[in-house]
This record gives C-alpha cells, structure tokens and sequence, in this order.
C-alpha cells in the first residue's frame, strides 16, 4: 500500500492550536510485507541517518498495528518526504497520521477518519494539524474529554497557497517556551473574536474580513521576533494582495492565502526580496490523507 | 415613524464579547413631529418614573439628530417595551441601535445598516448585541480601529429559543466586575477553540456539535453563581432535548437553542421546576431592526 498525507498550516494567526487548512503538499510512505523490516527515505530527511535508526513514524505504526493485531509483522518502509522539517508544515502531524492510517490499513481494519484523528490526538495534544491532515480542507477542533471534534470547509480550487520557507527551521517546543502563561482579557477577546470571524468567513466564503480577522496578540509576534524578515514577507505579502498572511504553525515558514490569479505576483515579490527563502505556491487540499492499494 | 428593533443574546456560551444572535421579541418606537417633546412608555418600565425624565433613547436619538440636522426639533416619541430591562436580553443594545437608526431615518439621511452599527459602537463598547440588533440572524464579529466587522448568517426558521427570564436582574457592569483581569493559556484555548467551532455551527448548520461547542469557562460560572438555579437551568434545559443552553449575556436570562418540534417540552420542564421564572419560546429574528414609515 501508498499511503499521501498532507502538509498542513496551523493556527492561522488568531485561531491558537485549533484552526489550520491543508496544503497539496504531500508526503508518501509505501508500505509492503517483507522477509527483513527495512527503511528508506527519499526527499527531506534522506541526509539524517536517525531516521533510519530511530523513525518515528515506524515506531507509532508497530503500536498501533501489534495493538491490532498482536503481531509484529516485519515490512519494508519507503519514504518519499515532500514536507519540510520544523518549518511549521505539519511535518509532525503528517508523520503521526500516516502511521496511525496505514496502520490500521496493513491489520486488515476499517477506520474511519474520525478514529485516526482521536487516536493521532493522543500522540500530538493539539487538534490544529491533524485534523486537516485527517480531512483537508479547512478546519476548526476543539477537544472535548479526549476526543477531536471537527467541523471542515473545502477549500474553493480558486485559492491558492504561497509559502515562504525559511533556510532556518524553529523548534516548536522551544518556540512555545516564548509565550507568556496568561492573557488579558483584552487581548483574548481580540484573538477569540478574530477566530471566530475567520471561522466564519471560511464556511461562508466571504474573503473580504480575512484581512482583519487574521491578526493576533497571543504568539506571532514574540515568535516571528526570532527570525525578523518574517515581518517583511508579512508586509510584502499582504501588499501585493494576499487575502491574509500568518506565521503557519509555530514557524519558521509563511503561510499567504492568496487568490489564483495573484498567486505568482505575491511569489515574485517574495522571491525577489528573500532570495535565501523557498517561495512556493501550492494548491490546497480538500482530502486529507490518501490510501492506495497496489 | 416607528421602529422594531429585537432582543438579542450574546456571548453564547465562549464567544465572549462577539457572537451573539437576534430574537423575535421587539420594541417599538413611534416618533412624531410634534409641537412639545414629549414622552409615553408602555410594557416594560412603564411604572419607572425615570425613562421618561431621563431616557437613553431620546439623549442618543437627540444627539445623532442634531449632528446631521443642526437643529433639535421637537417630537413625540411612543415607547411600547417588550424587551426586559437588566436580564441579558440586549435592551441597552435595542435603544442604541433603535436610537441612533431613527435619528437618521427623521432626518431624512438614508444610511446602511453598516453605519448604524458603527456609530453604536460608539454607545455600547462590544459588538455582540448591537450587531443581531443591527442584522438579526447569527453574527460573529470584531472591533478593528473603531469600526465593526461582523459576518451574519441566518437562522433556519425550525429553531427557537427557549428564554427563562428569572424574576431578578443582573447588573452587567457588576458582573463584570466578578471575571477574572487575566486567563491561563489552556482556558484561551479552551473558549478561543469553541467560540470557533461554534460560528463554524451556525455558519455549515450543524446542529450535532454545538453542545460540546457551548461550554465556556471564562465567565458563565462566576455570573451564574449569583443565581445558582440557572445551573440547573442549564441541566434540565440540555437533558430535554436543547442544542445548546447558554448564560444570555451577563445574565440573568438563560437561551436555549432548540428545535421547534422540541421546544413545548423543554419550555414545559423549565415552567414545571421554575415556578417564579419566565419561560418562553421565542421565533428567531433574521432581519435586524425595521423602520416602517406610516
């Protein structure tokens, strides 16, 4: 089996650890029984010889497969990695959910979507980019005593993503510790209601507010203040008619939803002014992740 | 002239401050030339003395008039009030907008509905009421440098709210003097997250997740406390059958979201237990106030 798994963007400024959407940007695993397990990987990562010895996606797909089944069964493991590491693309996501899929796909056992995104959320706590790897599209989560619930929007084939991936990754974890333990109540409200507003301007399509209902006061600014041009592309790209432009996830990339038409006019731009960056333009996804059988 | 303008409930659970929703339930303002200014209240707040010495709605209507006009010409102004005054039913919200729409519409200026709502932010700092009163339906909104943007969706006419309108108010300005000046990371989260999937539920009207989307924990409890039977409100509202069961807006009303073939049951169960409180089963509102010209 061939398992794709999209990349996604997380928070979308205001919507802190529960909106993202994805992006037709894809990991591939091919999975096949074998005499040996064996691994390789092809892509990002092909240089890292830890993800051989130590993949984490093999780890959590053995859990859940022995869980199954009580077996381990040994398979041959190909990876072909599209979606940067630590760049805020849900790499991790990608990883925990294409396991948890192929998986329950190699025991033999029917899922559905909704089961891997409450099993994916036990391995990564916030809803935000499993769960558009798990559906495509956009999509707003809460979680409700363990378990995700998730309403999803497609995405209109008319937009498009550019994205600016920085030469520099940024750690999540280290990136979380920038955050202040507690809000205003001034500056919750601020962000509660601008993700309430984008939220809605997705499901009714209505662009026009996503400049306004996409500003935060909660993580961008302390984070982005680690790699200073992120302010730049912010500016540029919202100059150049960007529909909105967020830090995607944690970082270090940026996220630009961008109509079709203006997608290659906001990509130059970028391009030319951050030479050291990847400036790319994706289309979204409206799937999620994607088995095939061979 | 005479205006309508309807109740609305804000707050709806998390969305603290910017969603809100319109009820069928209305005042009405006659306003006519006349020789003398003069003043008549009907309904609700007809035995109080002081809304006709010094009423709110003629002090805005005034001041809106003669900044367009120039002058203070004299009119009769007819009050007949259904909307109680102190119980989280958006009265102060239906005097402003009712105010300031009837000033232009008696000078003779033909203005959007988007103007009226930006010239009441003005008068009420927070947009969750003024905005259903100003658009009805379901609104999600933010403040940006001053003005409104708020995004509407309607209301299937198969719903209703269920109101218990207990027999004591509840000072806004004092319950807000309970809530806490600042929030943990995971309760922004925790109400950021809902207020979200909540706009995405009336926006995709998907009915199934809006209970687990209602809860808040930013400031129904400490309101609520001030009037303990409203917990179990809550309970008995949620156990017959309601979508949704939420604190209207500071209180001391309770909304509950229901479909009408539920509604008679969960009105009945609230009367049966809550003797001194009123109960009613209102129609929802899509269409904001109404000027109708005799």
């Amino acid at each position: 089996m061939k398992i794709c798994i999209p990349a996604t963007s997380a928070n979308l400024g205001p919507g802190f650890d529960c909106l993202g959407l994805a992006i037709a940007l894809y990991n591939e695993v091919t999975i096949k029984p074998s005499r040996y397990q064996s691994i390789s990987v092809k892509g990002e990562g092909e240089e890292n010889a830890k993800l051989k010895s130590n993949n984490i996606f093999v780890s959590i797909f053995y859990e859940i497969y022995q869980e199954v089944t009580g077996k381990k069964d040994p398979f041959r493991f190909e990876f072909y990695n599209r979606i940067p590491f630590s760049r805020g693309l849900g790499s991790s996501s990608a990883v925990i959910v294409g396991a948890i899929a192929s998986a329950y796909c190699m025991a033999g056992i029917k899922v559905s979507r909704e089961a891997v995104l409450n099993k994916a959320i036990i391995y990564e706590t916030h809803p935000d980019n499993i769960a558009p790897a798990v559906y495509g599209g956009f999509t707003t989560s809460i979680v409700e005593n363990g378990k995700v619930k998730t309403l999803k929007k497609e995405l209109s084939p008319s937009l498009r993503a550019v994205m600016v991936i920085p030469d520099r990754p940024m750690s999540t974890a280290h990136s979380r510790t920038l955050l202040p333990k507690s809000y205003l109540m001034k500056n919750v409200v601020y962000n509660l209601s601008r993700a309430s507003l984008m939220s809605a301007a997705f499901f009714s399509e209505n662009w026009d507010v996503l400049r306004a209902a996409s500003k935060d006061c909660m993580h961008e600014h302390r984070r982005m203040r680690q790699l200073r041009e992120l302010f730049d592309v912010r500016e540029m790209a919202l100059q150049n008619g960007a529909l909105m432009s967020t830090l995607s996830g944690s970082g270090s990339s940026f996220f630009s939803l961008v109509k079709q038409e203006n997608a290659a006019k906001v990509a130059q731009a970028l391009k030319n002014r951050f030479e050291s960056f990847r400036v790319e333009i994706f289309e979204l996804d409206n799937g999620g992740f994607q088995i095939l059988q061979s």
